[in-house]
């Protein structure tokens, strides 16, 4: 896909639509059919939020793209540099299922199978969709359009890797703030505001974790208003978002000296984090970087105390395909970005995650973030 | 509701549980399914990302909650004051299957209609419990809990009294940066920076709209790299979180001074926002809302401009019911809460909004909003 779209010379979006196009012919389905979110703005550069109008847009194999929105979203069709037909609805709902039925006929799909997204679909637009088109069947197409959106272009990934240098310098400039007495939600605020100024863009895929002492040990905590303890490990997860791709990283401190434990801890965590990175490389199987790396967790006696996937990809999502758990026997190709995220969770007492960013490349993977691993004493 | 809170002296999540066990039997449902968002929230107070990984929570009259999660998510399971019954997976997709299975079977929903939100609900979890229970139906229940979610407790009108104080201060504070070659996205970053110092959530609903020049005629305009010019009209669409519940609010503002029909329509906006906010009060239809403020402009010979409905409803969600359009039956009643935000709209020149947050009292509706509605000079 990065050749094509070198050679045509078109913009992005048109060459992917025209590539979407062949990849439904082969598949045998009449249409993929995406609603808001990073699918739909790869495939058009259209953003939209997901709300209580609907908005889909129906992809063919052979005529441009036909969009279902609400009218007062139709001026962001004006600039676009490429085909679209449109069939904007009012502000009453009872009018909706006729600009549904009329974009689902011109896209001819009732009789067939059309693709979607289930992750991104709601029950919403599904519905709408089956009264429009009684007879289509409504299939999972996210194989046709991950596919697409897995292998990223050159560009893509000079536009992922600022957006790690900006999450990046925005934890360097919060740094300096983290200290005992300092609450898991004030660091979270400092490093948002960070990540702002340093280039995100305001609408961001996640709000930063920061996670202290025995919260630490969940890997999904929502930063609270506990204040840091001298001997506390310190999870810090977060990221940024440049021209829609994302970043993902994690760092784990020390406030002050911590018990001998939380210290080796890291080392094994930093060590499965290290196997992980270099070990992925192109026909490597995504289950080969997950076991690899849960080998050393495991041979270290923590094998029960890391309780996720290695890792998961990353680009207009946060996450998306491939994903990096024991049993995916995806081979990894060039272009492909995705995490490499071990922990290490002691439930009660504290938690440990060094997460980084790849890309595969052609004979190895590239590292995307290259903030120091090591267990760094703060406050 | 508010009463039966206020007299069980139970946590406000356990009587909400109670309250829908009842309305789900009047309503011939055999349970309520909800994924992670506002209602599931408010339903068990937990707090999940809507993932690839599908959590589910079923509702029924006569038991305690039912939720299917990851493995790595149960630890928010743990400091629950009510007895919820847990089917976690394991990292491996192929297995996720029986954890809906066995749910499904507990909770008893097979031949039954369930009722879930179309809104929310994706078609992978609906494909999951298709799966599960072959034989039963499930349709829209967005009644059953919108219903209980639009009527506000007092002390749920008391937090989003904060999250209205901290959008106004934050807005205050972002004030002075504003003047002549300053971008949208840098006035964006700043004002979101302010939020999170003011006391906003890190993980907000939405990311400021500020819109200037002919970006304002867009209601929906995502903050742009084009910078202020004298003579613009300028709109900020912002709000905070507090505590899971949401404010939102927009004005308006002139760099410098601006052409007569760029004061004169602010005027008109202004006269509109004001006439729906004297409307509001219980027994009014929400359509008699739209109707009154929409009148104002129509009069004033820009009927044609004012290209959405007048409002939403907005608590835990950004836009959730009462909405506020002309064909909306609905009486408005105690403790109902909304936006009334007309606009309009001058393609290619620029656009006016003025959005206030209302609670509908008990004869009448209390403004929570207060800065400030006239056209003021800024840069």
């Amino acid at each position: 896909m990065a050749n094509s779209l070198k050679s045509t010379g078109k913009t992005p979006v048109l060459a992917r639509q025209e590539q979407l196009g062949k990849v439904l012919s082969e598949s045998g389905y009449s249409a993929l059919i995406l609603n808001p979110g990073a699918s739909l703005k790869y495939m058009t550069g259209l953003s939209f939020h997901l709300m209580e109008r609907p908005v889909v847009v129906f992809f063919t194999p052979r005529q441009p793209p036909i969009i279902v929105l609400p009218e007062l979203e139709a001026g962001k069709l004006k600039d676009l540099n490429y085909p679209i037909k449109a069939f904007p609805y009012g502000e009453n709902p009872a009018s909706w299922g006729n600009a549904f039925k009329s974009a689902a006929q011109a896209a001819d799909i009732n009789g067939t199978r059309a693709a979607i997204e289930p992750r991104q679909l709601r029950v919403l637009e599904l519905r709408y969709l089956e009264t429009a088109s009684p007879k289509a069947q409504f299939v999972s197409g996210e194989d046709c359009i991950g596919a697409l959106r897995m292998i990223k272009h050159s560009s893509e990934i000079e536009t992922m890797r600022s957006a790690v240098e900006i999450a990046q310098e925005a934890l360097k400039a919060t740094m300096p703030i983290i200290k005992v007495g300092v609450t898991e939600r004030e660091i979270a605020a400092e490093l948002t505001a960070q990540l702002l100024r340093a280039g995100s863009e305001p609408e961001m895929a996640f709000a930063p974790i920061v996670s202290g002492g025995p919260n630490s040990a969940n890997p999904h905590a929502v930063p609270s208003a506990r204040a840091l303890q001298e001997g506390d490990l310190l999870v810090i997860d977060w990221g940024a978002v440049y021209h829609g791709y994302i970043s993902d990283i994690t760092r784990t401190f020390a406030i002050h000296k911590v018990e001998n434990e939380f210290q080796q801890i890291t080392q094994i965590v930093a060590e499965a984090n290290a196997v992980g990175r270099a070990i992925a490389r192109p026909g490597i199987l995504a289950g080969e970087v997950d076991r690899a790396t849960r080998t050393v967790i495991t041979q270290a006696g923590y094998g029960d105390y890391f309780i996720h996937r290695t890792g998961h990809g990353i680009g207009m999502e946060g996450h998306e395909e491939p994903y990096i758990f024991a049993e995916n026997s995806l081979s990894l190709a060039p272009g492909m970005t995705f995490t490499i995220e071990p922990g290490i969770y002691l439930p009660g007492r504290g938690g440990v995650r060094i997460e980084d960013n790849v890309v595969i490349t052609k004979d190895g993977a590239d590292c995307l973030t290259d903030l120091p691993r090591e267990l760094i004493q703060l406050g």
